[in-house]
């Protein structure tokens, strides 16, 4: 079992694809470097393109046996700068990164003045105009429960299987410039965090009503909801088992 | 007059030189491309190739008359997204962005855990060894003070001039896995900063004795003192008037 962080900016999400850089591909390669072996991982969250992570659990059998401090300097020296092992650890054989991961919780960053970052232009959405937290914390309460979140999912719509999902948690705080909002759940859509934050955006900035959010999320219809924001303020930072 | 924000890792520092990318270069040739006009910049502060301003003040002259947000807008269109005008305004014709200066503040971030941060690298200098924050504070506190910090300067020398620069704090805290070392003064002799560090990181690491740097400082010899860690973790704070 490895723990992750990663700065999403250069890859197609966690999950590997053909042709396309992604977390999981560096992963695999770099596991294959140190010890020769090929491996599948798994990965306890699918993230978006181009979204972060400072706590991605990924998990694999090897018949490589080597320390847990090994392990995490010798990857970290095949992985790319912007990939690292923080952690790593034997797990009992019955763990699985994603199936044994009861919630997930994400942070969504909005810088929120009007001259742009040059720190954080890479860890947050600018959005400069004013926004009003309290209409945006009253309609985050009306997320939270087990509902259908078609609504939020991506305008491809939900692939397979259902978008009932559980929200344990929404809310929201500012520190100075930046506007964090944080979302607990068994487990998200893919863009369900950046449509949910683009919605409380729109409620933000006062385009749509705080009360509107149930209707809307009720509605299961993605052409309801407000625009998907980009990844670069998206971070997994924590799985919980 | 503007303050601005800059990631100072494509730069070879503020000021403006002949065939190689720089803040005031890329400021002045911005002006160009909104007024028409060439105009002649002060910096408060020369920062070192490669190091970061969060409140870099620069000055000047012209015949243009803009409202300050228009200034600040339209500077921003113009300059690359890593250097950002966050603040515009005029000033008495007296004022001049070095001279009146009062004091700067930098401060320097080092990471300090085994594994380096995906995040931090930009910003702060990976540093994976113990350290003992009370003996670098004992021995910061000895640089406090009017001195020649000919032991800190260049390897290159002191280029004219004297090297008394007086030093009113120095202090350093730890949050999570960043040390933050903090310096005013009234001004810093170029790659100062970064040779203090390296030094209080040699103490803070055994290497030297906190009881040393009083002796090092009286020796005006470069060679007594600790490496020049890296630019990344320099960032100008301040500047006061």
């Amino acid at each position: 079992m490895l723990v992750l962080e990663y700065e999403g900016a250069r890859y197609h999400g966690f999950q590997k694809q053909a042709g396309v850089p992604t977390i999981q591909g560096e992963l695999e390669r770099a596991v294959k470097r140190l010890t020769g072996l090929t491996v599948r991982t798994v990965g306890a969250s699918r993230t978006d393109a181009g979204a972060h992570a400072l706590w991605q659990v990924a998990s694999f059998h090897t018949a490589a046996s080597l320390p847990a401090s090994t392990w995490m300097k010798a990857l970290n020296f095949y992985l790319p700068e912007d990939i690292v092992v923080k952690e790593a650890g034997e797990v009992d054989e019955a763990f699985h990164a994603r199936r044994s991961a009861s919630s997930r919780e994400y942070h969504y960053r909005v810088w929120n003045r009007a001259a742009p970052s040059p720190f954080w232009r890479r860890y947050a959405y600018h959005f400069p105009y004013a926004m009003d937290l309290e209409a945006m914390r009253e309609a985050s309460a009306s997320l939270i429960g087990t509902h259908d979140f078609s609504s939020f999912a991506s305008v491809k719509g939900v692939k397979g299987g259902s978008a009932m999902r559980r929200l344990m948690e929404a809310s929201l705080d500012r520190d100075q410039d930046v506007v964090r909002f944080r979302f607990v759940g068994n487990a998200f859509l893919p863009q369900q965090v950046r449509t949910m934050v683009g919605t409380l955006l729109d409620v933000g900035s006062g385009r749509t009503g705080a009360s509107e959010m149930a209707r809307l999320l009720q509605s299961r219809d993605r052409t309801q909801a407000g625009p998907t924001v980009p990844a670069c303020g998206l971070c997994l930072v924590k799985v919980n088992y």
